[in-house]
């Protein structure tokens, strides 16, 4: 398959268009978007790397899927909207047609799900790895973008679902937490937000140094998925460590004021919402994160998933 | 070098912020823009990889330079002004610290002399080939982003430069057009413009099938690189089939109307602007490209620069 006849499936797969899409996938080197109105938009990409990210035999729909899961999950922990991807894929020679048109539908079919209009990208190959990197843009739910950065003293730090495991099958079908977002949103003001994508501990740490705060975390309190526990006694680690070091969970860990966490817990068996909130811990002036079980406090170390050159 | 370590090497050395820059690099996962007052922006991807755009020879710093200068080319031949960028950066492990500073300081570098804030991005590491991926945002010089299609039948073709031979060096790097584009949109309205990085032949019929016409071109009047004529010897092709055929030159190619094009000609050498422009032909509403020589007239064939999967 050429890079031109993909580009022509392409544009034809996107005809639709979408929200505020003036001129939109394969048309052009450009997509040209309707910003009328908006006041702020969050940009985010993020990249799946063959060997790293997913193996050769993963299903390519589900590849592509996960691409465009992982990059919205960002989205969603801005507490933003999806409006616009682009994607960048890079295939293996030698994959072909079957392939580079799965990993495209996956992206597409994971789009479509949360509203996103897929405008444009760039097709090339490559010797060896196959890579995909898609770039989204949100506009947010309430006035600006929520960060990492704004929790204070004081604050109840609370995840969305279950942790750990993920590498059991979770991590290749991520659920960006856009219902979740919105709902808190309109419950209380959250002063801080990201995504568990490299574990829980280095991204409570990423979201307590930005802030320049620390955190008191109750080793019990923290929801532990199933795949963590079935994982432990293979692995040799301890469920709560598969929940502190795996990643790829995608749930959100944010901050609030305690007071509004009371108002938020209370409403939220009301919402028709699913999706279980738990509250781990609490936000302290002193900074560094401490684990708490019952008669220790130990240091949680910033461990997870980081790339190595 | 870490992730983590490259991402706060990359936050101070962004801490410039930028024009309607709120949240960015290195701060969250999203970087957050203000579009405030703006009414459409342009988006556009471009990947460079390893062992098809560059070799693992190349400085890095040239690598990211020409990952910069291309996507941003895409914006210039639409009309548009750089406002951010974003980097998907995929090293081959091993590369180390020097390599992946030295590509994003490239990137940073390009970026800065357009005036395009870098506002986040992803890095990853993979077994084999690196990839530079950068989506780039703009906002319209005038009212709208120009597009390829719009040609209209009598119009001229016009190019920016000359082309030819970019292997011999100018690949690594491009000039985008943005000082040319700007001028000509306040001397005339342009009908429809790209950029030639697959070749003339290639992204000209690209014009040409957006647009629902035809042209010929005069094989006479293609201005020709002085490295398309010193290619010519030992490749055994003439200079101008590597103008035709290289790509790699991110020269402007436009179709304005015939008596804007002489409006245009007369202002140009007023304009402070050094760069030639070139008519090469004539829009018609035939489809296909001729082209048209002393006493022959033939089919110009659609090759080019295409990726196989």
């Amino acid at each position: 398959m050429s890079e031109n006849a993909l580009h022509s499936w392409l544009a034809r797969r996107l005809a639709g268009g979408g929200e505020r899409v003036l001129v939109g996938a394969g048309a052009d080197d450009c997509a040209h978007l309707d910003v009328r109105g908006l006041t702020q938009i969050a940009v985010s990409v993020d990249t799946l790397v063959e060997g790293t990210h997913f193996r050769a035999t993963d299903a390519p729909f589900a590849v592509g899927g996960k691409a465009g899961l992982s990059s919205l999950s960002d989205l969603a922990a801005s507490g933003c909207r999806p409006l616009w991807g682009v994607v960048a894929l890079t295939l293996r020679r030698g994959l072909g047609d079957a392939y580079a048109q799965e990993i495209m539908a996956g992206i597409i079919a994971a789009a479509e799900t949360y509203h996103l209009a897929v405008v444009g990208g760039d097709t090339t190959s490559a010797a060896s790895a196959t890579t995909v990197s898609v770039t989204v843009i949100g506009a947010p739910f309430g006035e600006r973008p929520l960060c990492r950065r704004g929790a204070q003293a004081g604050d109840i730090l609370v995840v969305t679902g279950e942790l750990g495991g993920s590498l059991a099958g979770r991590h290749l079908c991520p659920v960006p937490r856009f219902a979740e977002i919105k709902q808190l949103l309109t419950l209380a003001p959250v002063h801080a937000c990201l995504d568990i994508s490299d574990g829980l501990a280095l991204d409570l740490h990423r979201l307590l140094a930005a802030s320049g705060v620390g955190a008191e975390i109750d080793e019990n309190a923290i929801p532990l998925a199933a795949a963590a526990r079935a994982l432990a006694p293979q692995s040799g680690k301890t469920p709560v460590a598969h929940a502190l070091g795996d990643g790829e969970d995608f749930e959100l860990l944010f901050a609030v004021s305690a007071s509004d966490w009371e108002k938020i817990a209370r409403a939220w068996e009301h919402c028709g919402i699913a999706t279980r909130l738990t509250p781990i811990g609490r936000v302290t002036a002193e900074k560094g994160a401490r684990l708490i079980t019952v008669g220790s406090v130990k240091e949680l170390a910033a461990a997870g998933y980081e790339h190595r050159f």
